[in-house]
């Protein structure tokens, strides 16, 4: 793997070589060993106009290996340019799910010749998975899977997999169905494999399994997954009955994608599911500038609390100076604390009911914390700031001043903090929209306030 | 599973209930259908004296189902409570790695007792794994693989499954080995299972495989997990000697720890790996204090900005107003490009190597968003701060000191905020590391820097 990743610019040098020779067989005996994930990431550094042609060079089942990897801008032009035979190659080689994935991101005239081109089985599952919501599990799952009847023996069984295998997305678990098609007990391949040939499978299936309904939102089905380390979950309707499943590698993808997605939005981005370098200009600007804006307007009722207090600062310039620490030092202690809660809404670990706990919690944080950062920050003032710069501004009382802002801000801050995504989960908003670029224009307004009403308390302005 | 959740606190209750009224036969029959994950859930909310007594009605097998999912609080007080012959059963249920990852969280005389009450093999074999470093492929890897040699027929390997499966992680990818243990071929148990019996291993394994080394990343070879979609890697050593193997479940927890990771440092938070609600209030605020000292510390450097154009302040109250919209939204700004850069870095869709795109791109986008945010800027300080609020204080130059200065501070913000992960990354650090607290820092003291230049120009303070 890591030798692949050291020569992979030598790598596509070398093909860019032999396509510009022609030497066609050599190229070949080049791309057999590797890995179709690997090869994807080569194709998208070729010229446009080589693409078909490297792509004609792959036996039909690596070929599809391979246009599953590729970005949908790759797919779509080699759809544009396969002749019909080659597409129903294509086809026939796809496992049923990642044809849907394939369907979902192709303009219209492109599915239309994709659905032509589909056996009617096929045809009629895709458009079954189509039907299900963005997100649901119904969206991700194959229909591709094995399923058992209670009273077969394992040789039946083993017989059934050995002549339906070869289509099925995955043999590693088998499911067992009753004549209504009502999913009534799992089996994994090694359970068969370990049992005796006349073994009933009925008996030797695991009866208490978990699976997920049609409609469960996807990131759950996967955190599930991962949770019990199963290998694939069986999706049923609202009838019990077996429709699909959801295998790990989807899964591992789904999961993330919205870590992504999370991440984008804790970064005050709308998510976008295109990786950063394939993404034009225009859409990576609409996905940055709503926030901008909305969280620019709302930081000018920080600049109003600054100007109701100008009378203020120009009794005592000197407080000037420090508020962008006390703003800044909010800011990151409310985004510690919205983070940290934040992922663990995600993660599960924790719930609304965990609200006074997770307070509780980070009071005593923050008192520890603002101590420490007061007590760092009094030395700072006095010892460098005074006496070094010689700043007579920097009294004792404003020093006081300063400090006792600090505790109260980082208290407030990670109060703040923590909450917001706990309440904002309650009311259905996403909690990862709660983070930092929001808590900090919050924070930002409280510091100041309570940074003046010390200064005129203390100082007397 | 959704049932599950909803009736979790009731479980709970019914459990609870049973324990006070010793009703232990109706307990083991309400815990029986579990799955081990679910169990360890709800036995992190009994009360810690009763947990040996339910953890004992358990049988074996799924004792230590449930035993692997607890935390190591519990684990440890679990075995504390073991006699030696409950220890031994648990641990001869127990998976390699699972045991292993239990051994690295126990007290050393908890070890010492784990490891006299394994089997001398099982001994030798976790001693083997804890070599290898924390975060290595080596320390999660497990050597309880299915290993085959090439001269077997289909037959003497299902043989092979069949004596041998019991014991290990999985059967569903087998790999095949020379007499020096020298990894040759992988072979999937469904290919096994499709071929014919006669067949010759030799001649159906996969000759092309990926492998990793002992000494490699985890993170990397979860994300090769990952990309290739495989159930498992084998690991080798610099022999090429098959040593163990990563399992996909495994993978899948590493990821997630890792991106908790990156969430973390990305807020300023040193990573820590116990779920928020089960760490002390001193390990939090050791994880949260380095940063922000550091920040606040060099958060003083603004100030000193601030301080240095005093004068320039007092002439001009009104531009003291606007200090902290134009922090923010720097701020902001750059804190959406380091984000997505670090994300796309973590996603190896970035590499050092595209620096000057990313930087492009940013350039692009950060004007088009500069120029957006300043007219908005504008027509809202004309409109709403003069005309409405009557502040006759925001004049047309003043205005266009504010504007001018928010189209530079987006656009060093962008290019800061793109640059700084790749440099770390390029340099050896965490790219993580420099998102939102870092870059706001630097680009308050930019963003300063810049309005006071223009206020100086343009309005000749």
């Amino acid at each position: 793997m890591f030798e692949f990743v050291i020569g992979r610019d030598k790598l596509l040098e070398k093909i860019k070589d032999l396509v510009a020779r022609k030497r066609y067989a050599e190229l070949r005996g080049l791309l057999l060993p590797l890995e179709g994930a690997d090869i994807a990431a080569i194709f998208e550094d070729l010229e446009d106009h080589d693409l078909p042609l490297v792509f004609r060079l792959l036996p039909k089942e690596q070929a599809a290996e391979v246009f599953v990897e590729l970005d949908s801008d790759e797919q779509e032009m080699l759809i544009q340019g396969f002749s019909n035979t080659e597409l129903k190659e294509v086809l026939d080689e796809l496992y049923l799910d990642d044809t849907v994935d394939i369907v979902e991101e192709m303009p219209a005239n492109v599915v239309k010749r994709i659905l032509m081109h589909s056996d009617p089985e096929m045809r009629r599952n895709i458009n079954d998975i189509l039907k299900y919501p963005e997100d649901s599990a119904g969206s991700i799952m194959t229909t591709e899977f094995v399923d058992l009847k209670k009273d077969m023996t394992v040789a039946d069984a083993l017989k059934r997999i050995r002549r339906t295998g070869p289509d099925k997305e995955t043999i590693n678990v088998c499911y067992v169905i009753d004549t209504n098609r009502r999913l009534i007990g799992v089996l994994s391949i090694r359970t068969l494999l370990l049992a005796e040939e006349d073994d009933i499978i009925g008996d030797i299936m695991e009866q208490n399994f978990i699976s997920v309904r049609t409609l469960d939102d996807q990131e759950q089905v996967a955190r599930s997954l991962s949770k019990y380390s199963f290998l694939a979950l069986p999706v049923v309707d609202t009838e019990e009955r077996l429709v699909g499943i959801v295998t790990v590698d989807d899964a591992m993808d789904v999961l993330q994608e919205e870590v992504t997605e999370d991440i984008e939005k804790m970064a005050a981005i709308l998510p976008s599911d295109k990786p950063y370098l394939k993404t034009s200009i225009w859409e990576t600007f609409k996905a940055r500038i709503p926030w901008l804006l909305l969280l620019m307007i709302s930081a000018t009722f920080t600049g109003q609390i600054i100007s109701s207090f100008e009378n203020a600062l120009a009794a005592a310039t000197v407080l000037t100076a420090y508020i962008p620490m006390l703003m800044d030092t909010g800011g990151n202690c409310g985004s510690q604390a919205s983070v940290t809660v934040i992922r663990g809404i995600s993660l599960n670990e924790i719930e609304f009911s965990d609200i006074f706990r997770v307070i509780w919690k980070e009071i005593r944080v923050a008192v520890i914390c603002g101590i420490t950062l007061a007590a760092a920050n009094f030395v700072k003032l006095l010892l460098i700031d005074r006496l070094l710069f010689q700043n007579e501004l920097v009294t004792i009382p404003v020093a006081c001043v300063i400090c006792i802002t600090m505790v109260c801000t980082v208290l407030c801050a990670k109060i703040v903090g923590c909450t917001l995504p706990l309440l904002a989960k309650k009311i259905g908003f996403d909690p990862a929209v709660m983070a930092s670029p929001f808590i900090t224009t919050i924070v930002d307004a409280i510091s100041l306030l309570i940074y003046f009403q010390f200064a005129s308390a203390i100082l007397g302005l």
